[in-house]
């Protein structure tokens, strides 16, 4: 049997390009004791996943030149010598750009049967889903009444902060890009204060107007410059989440915005912190049972935007980066 | 009879000069129901209080122009028609740069008789005490066996901070400007690692050498080009407590250094806080009480810059932002 995998053939300079990627085919090994084998349905493609293309340690180890692309994965069990696992489960890993994963089973976990499509066990109900719920929740302590902002509004993560701060009690107000992204966010998902960045003049202006009292929980998947604009916004007690930063990811160091108005720091005692889901993983199931039971209420709408076709990965991750994907992107390999 | 007072005489443009202050000599009036007057002993300068000499709200008001230049003061009770206070008693208050404090009694304390010099109550036991207490322990949240990088250690907050994190078993690393600053440091306060940043090619190896590793917090008074070369060295869960911004308290907006280094929020699970210690003022006399013992056991020392003579307060305050000072510097008006 053949594997076919993308490999990283050189690190990006800058926002990546097809020929960073190279595809591979290879033979899968014979089963050993206590593996299974599983087959890819869907893999993901995130902006985070940018800085482990970086020769430089980040929340992931960096992946090493030829090594698989990472990225989260859900598939069907072919075969499996480990008694955990039985043909034709479904299960969610991280197996990263490749038809088929080879595992001992750890890390990995089985999708249960019920009412939501697999493809969510790596979206609303993975790591973005996830990740929006402990980082507005744990990590924001989003207070009812608060006034949050959250930016890339009309991604994964943002989506699902934007509706879980509604949920909460909280007033929201959304960033995106673009005039059909911010008609979405107001119709199918009941955002009443969206902006279209690309189409105001002046982003701090327009966010003032809508929040006049100031923001209590940044929400932020764009970077540095998001967040310094938004600082002297802040209301006292503010907090700061530093989710992602998709606008800073591809440029180099030396060009990169920084966060100039820290004064606000003190004068109305802000925090500021990064997390990553999984740093919460003991309180996965408890979330877990939170957000499906407001997905079947209809309360927590989500957005795949899926590309049919293996090969359609490298494509699918460069076009993140140009503000053009709306929802979770995924790969459906079969 | 009479008082003295400096006023703004215009809002400072950059570092402050002698003529934004001017010299105001009033009657003082006739005490009223339940009021005090204060002959202030000690005046204190902190370059904290730069900010509110700028026309915008900090973590204190603007001074209007022709108010009176805000500081700490400690002084004893001429006259009181307050049944809490008594002439004799020695009250530490925040009457700023005036020879008498006319007050109802409100946010006035009385500095207990006992071993310590009056001058104490708005030094190592005031605010810049109490902010290295509280921004160490309960902002950086310190744990036995951290790593602390300090900065503007020589000054009245940073040397508590070195030492108090010294007490509770932390590594310290202590950064100060200058030879003598930091011969002082080594010899009478007993940090071992200390760094001359005007004596060091590269402030960032030279930090990276005494702590291989890395820092978990930073307990900075200086500002964002400091913090920005810290991220880096930041370990798994640091805190970086944003105490003081010495270095940028002078510098327009436009000109300021950013912090770009802000990956780390992400990978490194980073939190960032400012404060006040007033945030902290139900919890003061504990402080007092340990900080006490620390001091009358020789474990808590500091040094007090003094300079006699009402007339030499804006020359005072200009100097500290020339890196001259050293130790907490008071006025001493009589």
């Amino acid at each position: 049997m053949k594997n076919r995998k993308f490999v990283l053939a050189r690190r990006p300079d800058g926002t990546p390009r097809p020929d960073d990627f190279r595809l591979e085919t290879e033979e899968l090994p014979t089963l050993g004791e206590g593996q299974l084998l599983v087959r890819n349905q869907f893999i993901s493609v995130d902006p985070g996943m940018r800085a482990a293309l970086d020769d430089v340690v980040s929340y992931t180890q960096p992946v090493p030149l030829g090594g698989v692309i990472p990225g989260a994965t859900v598939g069907v069990v072919e075969t499996s010598n480990n008694p955990k696992f039985k043909k034709g489960d479904f299960v969610a890993a991280g197996f990263g750009w490749q038809e088929y994963g080879l595992s001992d089973g750890r890390g990995i976990r089985i999708v249960p049967d019920g009412p939501m499509p697999s493809s969510t066990a790596i979206g609303v109900l993975g790591i973005p889903g996830l990740t929006a719920y402990f980082g507005l929740l744990s990590v924001g302590r989003l207070k009812e009444g608060d006034t949050v902002l959250v930016t890339s509004a009309a991604g994964a993560v943002g989506t699902a902060v934007a509706q879980i701060a509604a949920l909460k009690g909280a007033k929201v107000v959304a960033v995106a890009g673009g005039a059909e992204k911010c008609q979405w966010l107001r119709d199918e998902i009941g955002v009443a204060d969206v902006i279209d960045y690309r189409g105001v003049p002046d982003l701090a202006a327009a966010i003032a107007a809508m929040a006049p009292d100031g923001i209590d929980v940044l929400f932020d998947n764009v970077g540095n410059a998001m967040i310094d604009l938004t600082l002297p916004m802040m209301r006292q007690g503010g907090r700061i989440v530093v989710c992602g930063q998709v606008a800073d990811y591809n440029i180099p160091a030396s060009r990169k915005p920084g966060i100039v108005n820290t004064s606000a720091f003190i004068s109305h005692r802000l925090t500021m912190s990064g997390f990553v889901a999984f740093d919460y993983a003991r309180e996965f199931r408890t979330a877990w049972g939170e957000m499906t039971d407001w997905i079947l209420e209809g309360k927590l709408k989500y957005r795949e935007d899926i590309a049919e076709g293996f090969e359609k990965l490298p494509e699918a991750f460069i076009g993140l980066f140009g503000g053009k994907n709306f929802g979770r992107k995924l790969i459906l390999v079969f």
